[in-house]
């Protein structure tokens, strides 16, 4: 059993409406020299192979088919063991 | 400037209706071999301070005030440089 982890980012250049609104509520609490919030989403997969590669190359094509759109995203992927 | 890395996740035991819909999703799609699919936010804060003590405690009270909910929620919080 190996685990993926899969971060989908957006894009530079994408609006980030959530991370924009995170920084404004923090601001608004009293947090001060915030200089930036980028909002992401993080998937941890379970996959019942034991080659890293593998997995690798399977969480590659399920972000390519589900779980991030090419035109705004962008994904990164780390096998855990 | 430091930019600290928060990931909030659902605690265990509490419902995770995206992970188990994507975990849905990708085997429709033909994926074999999925032990189970979990979600999670991340937000990238960065912050004026270059001291990472201060940085990490300032985004646990980020996360106590505004970004985890204790009751389903556990946040972990890395600092980058």
């Amino acid at each position: 059993m190996v685990r993926v982890r899969v971060e989908v980012h957006l894009r530079k250049g994408v609006t980030d409406p959530e991370g924009d609104n995170v920084q404004k509520a923090l601001t608004l609490l009293g947090f001060k020299g915030i200089g930036g919030v980028h909002s992401a989403k993080l998937f941890l997969i379970d996959l019942a192979t034991k080659d890293t590669k593998v997995a690798r190359k399977e969480a590659e094509e399920m972000c390519r088919r589900l779980l991030a759109n090419p035109v705004i995203h962008e994904y990164s992927i780390a096998v855990e063991k």
